[in-house]
């Protein structure tokens, strides 16, 4: 017996037959870093392009040296020279910021790869607190060689630490200072890159004993796909990998509803904020109903009206003698609803009020109690809603007072309020039921082609951008059908002011499924024919070889106007 | 832009690019069937080899034809010659039988392949139920050309209707002469293969007008790998596609729990009566802990000594420092844990007994009233479990008054008992949770190389079979990493006599794990390991292209001496 699976004990664990496999495949570069056995450093210059926001202004204020640094230029690359003096004898740490994605692994190669033997790579352990801690080893090629092409965040770990507070920019000076930093590369979403926009202008001077500062580069993560910037950022990395591995999953589903032919599947999608992930998965697979949240807060739809559409996809296809199908739900999809939205304001502020005598009253009592003192919309919704989420909405609030919305098993909730319906219509269709969530499955999966090329030509950007002493950038890749063109978005130029928390913090704003888009579009166009016939698609296992291996999302296909699925990096 | 994702309405559905690409991929066969391109028609002959079971004196009571015409002999393909006039003029239906599980579509293009355009080839849409209703159709090459290498049942649908009153059989005789049928094959699992021995003793002779039967011939299907026979039948199909599909799943969570490292995932798995699947995907994966049913069963484990068991391994690992795992489960765990057997037999004749007065009582007041006419025992360990598993305890019984056991939450119930038993233990630890239950997604997958090799060489083998004029046998093709030997089981050789509903019954008994085979062996070397190390495989996304697409399941390797988890066919 060989010992495939004989896995040996070891600090990495990445020994499947797969892994060991998918270690062996070669990653195109993009043509700027030359050849992909040696790439060599990329070197940057302003382009024509600048990038502001409404609240340009007030960033400029609290962000000077680095918008003065950038002036708001987005950089493109150009090609460098082997062997240049400035790319020598650099401490670059990186890091994983937020949940992980698919990829992360593959951008610690890229920066490993082209910092070279010249220069130090460290990784932080794990995350953001890992910074605050100043947990740093250095990063070795074999380190690169076991974990190349893997999913996972697994060799950094990551974790969810915001460094706001003057302690933590001390702590993270500390760290800077202890392990002789040049660099800070942040792999992140929306908020971790607003980490680095803050890190790198709090950084840009005056760290080191000399008075020189430390670059910081942001690196675009996030399998929600709502970290985007128009052409210059299609999409963030992960987000190809898990909705791959969700329309699988979907598509799996929904030949067994054409097969088995007695189910409705409710299946929620991770994906809180946008609906990006649920747009892709339809696109994939052509389920009878998606929900687009954005859409449903556009339409200002109300929960019944999205049940209602349910439950009319139900009997139009009971009418044929279909009585099973999909329907897939955004994580997030209640939050958008605005009747729920005034809802649970409405309540956060009735809890508030009434929170003593709400704690001693019975949980009996309790809907009653708020029933009584909600504005009358409100009370009769509260009332339609099935006892377990109604439970819910009064259930114990985050320390911000507000609801964990995320709680509430919306796709539950739907099949509860779908089945009341069609009996309220007088529908006498069968209506059996399952739902399912997928989330963390698709989080670490193995990185698609597209993912690992587009991670690792991320991390050659990046170590770049740190190469040619850029700091307070986004490394991004344009053109991934056409070869690949690295860029550097300077983070300042996403940054906008919103109210968190009841103070106006900078954030970079989540791109939302826009209705206009034409992905949405496309979706719009062919759902009341996916709806109302049997029709499906089965997108399968993604390939790491093969005739398919190379896709981009369709939807990134269908919005950058892409003239195939296919794409090409080098 | 291409038009791979703007799949054209129409009947089949399997129109995305993966499904494009994998119909072109050749199936291999076995040697005896000659060419790959012209399969030929293989002969049988009776091997030495008999099969009996406890109950072989009864069984040839009751089907007196089959046992007679087989002499309980296994057969052994041998080559044909093309052309031979045998090979001609028959009339097969052929369906589904039971859940769907990935290659019944290669079933049925093997089949349509070996029969050729000299016999003819029945579709029966929907499974029993459609055989019943003679809803049948002429299947074409063209259809062949669509289905193969797809996941799914749906090109015939399935139902679980069991042929068992006089009426049905009067119909299926009917079916069988207003079609002028001379054969059958039955696609399923171990009830639908009794069926198929009792159809094949049943239309035996006296059929059709000149007196003639209709022969019968079973296929082995079931994703829970229950149905086995030793050598013979080392597993049937659909368990791999399946096992690969959670296998990556589970993999992907855990390198999610080492990426995030702050959850325990506790992961059901399909599979009720038997811990195959979940074997396999620990074999494949290495959790911190897998439950195996059957050894539960064994050791006579109490509910709490397992939880128990799950809890020793979160304070191990939380004393390294290591506060994340995954703890995989079979869906059936509960009906194998001695006690709650007790318990629920019990409670079936406490609720049978007091019915009236039980459905008189507020639901709050039932538990009391219930636990106050157990047995000490049982009323402490009803007393033990959480309110919820209580409701469902104690909620409406099927038809037969059996509790459906199915629907216990099982996860969320060992979850809850862990962190009661951390508690009780006094572990200060974290122990922050997600649960998942992963089945129908692993039905309907396209299948692997494995499955669609194997099943697309049982067709041949069911049509061969019935060329050669045979009834009453399984197909099954052995050697799996040799080439392949198509081979015949007897039906009425599986089966014994087992009480059901109060009844004696003919069944194939179900092929549980045993805790003393090569794979439970290899598990249990392992486990304690895989519990306190953070060791983890990630198998990844099953390829139908590449260097690791060709093998087999772990534990059918290590129980056949494999020397490899490669497979060869042909």
């Amino acid at each position: 017996m060989n010992t495939l699976y004989d896995i040996p004990s070891g600090k990495s664990g990445h020994n499947a037959a797969f892994e060991q496999a998918i270690r062996q495949l070669a990653v195109p570069v993009c043509r700027v870093f030359g050849s992909a056995a040696q790439p060599t450093p990329a070197r940057f210059e302003a382009s024509a392009q600048t990038l502001n926001t409404k609240d340009s202004a007030q960033v400029s204020k609290f962000f000077p040296n680095t918008v003065k640094a950038s002036g708001s230029k987005v950089l493109e690359a150009t090609a460098g020279a082997a062997g240049a003096p400035q790319d020598q004898g650099k401490r670059v740490a990186v890091l994983f910021s937020g949940g992980p994605a698919a990829g992360g692994h593959n951008v610690v190669c890229g920066l490993k790869r082209i910092l070279g033997a010249g220069n130090t790579l460290l990784g932080v352990r794990p995350g953001p607190k890992g910074l605050l801690k100043g947990n740093l080893f250095e990063i070795s090629d074999r380190d690169v060689d076991a974990i190349i092409n893997t999913g996972g965040f697994d060799f950094l770990g990551t974790d969810r630490t915001k460094i706001k507070t003057p302690e933590q920019f001390a702590q993270v000076k500390a760290t800077c200072v202890k392990h002789n930093l040049d660099a800070i590369v942040v792999i992140g979403g929306d908020d971790s890159n607003t980490n680095a926009a803050v890190l790198a202008e709090f950084l840009y001077a005056g760290v080191k004993p000399d008075g020189s500062g430390v670059q910081v580069i942001g690196v675009p993560k996030t399998i929600d796909g709502d970290l985007q910037a128009g052409a210059l950022l299609p999409i963030s990395f992960g987000f190809d990998t898990a909705t791959k591995i969700y329309a699988e999953m979907v598509g799996n589903i929904l030949q067994d509803t054409r097969s088995s032919l007695k189910y409705w599947h409710f299946v929620k999608l991770m994906g809180r904020s946008a609906s990006h992930v649920t747009l892709e998965v339809a696109l994939q697979t052509q389920p009878a109903v998606a929900l687009i949240s954005e859409e449903i807060a556009e339409k200002k739809q109300s929960l019944s009206s999205i049940v209602g559409q349910i439950a009319q996809a139900v009997v139009k296809r009971a009418e044929q003698g279909i009585h099973h199908g999909v329907v897939i739900i955004p994580e997030g999809v209640v939050e958008f609803i605005p009747e729920m939205h005034v809802l649970i304001a409405e309540l956060n502020d009735v809890l508030a009020c009434h929170a003593d005598d709400f704690a001693k009253l019975d949980k009996a009592e309790r809907p009653a109690f708020i029933g009584s003192r909600l504005s009358p919309d409100n009370a009769r919704l509260l009332a339609s809603l099935p006892g377990y989420v109604v439970d819910m909405l009064l259930a114990e609030r985050d320390s911000h007072g507000n609801l964990q919305v995320s709680l509430i098993p919306t796709e539950q909730l739907l099949i509860d309020m779908t089945a009341r319906a069609l009996q309220e219509m007088g529908a006498k269709v069968p209506f059996a039921t399952m739902n399912h969530f997928f989330g963390y499955e698709g989080r670490c999966g193995a990185p698609t082609l597209f993912d690992a090329a587009y991670t690792f030509n991320l991390g050659l950007t990046a170590g770049s951008l740190i190469l040619d002493g850029r700091t307070g950038y986004m490394a991004t890749i344009t053109d991934l059908t056409k070869g690949g063109t690295p860029k550097a978005i300077p983070l300042t130029g996403l940054l906008n002011i919103e109210r968190r928390h009841g103070q106006d913090e900078f954030v970079i704003e989540k791109a939302l499924v826009r209705t206009d888009s034409p992905a949405m579009r496309h979706f719009m166009a062919h759902r009341t024919t996916w709806a109302e016939k049997d029709l499906f698609a089965s997108p399968g296992p993604r390939q790491l070889w093969g005739p398919i291996a190379m896709q981009q999302p369709i939807s990134v296909a269908l919005n950058t106007g892409a003239d195939s699925l296919a794409f090409k990096i080098g």
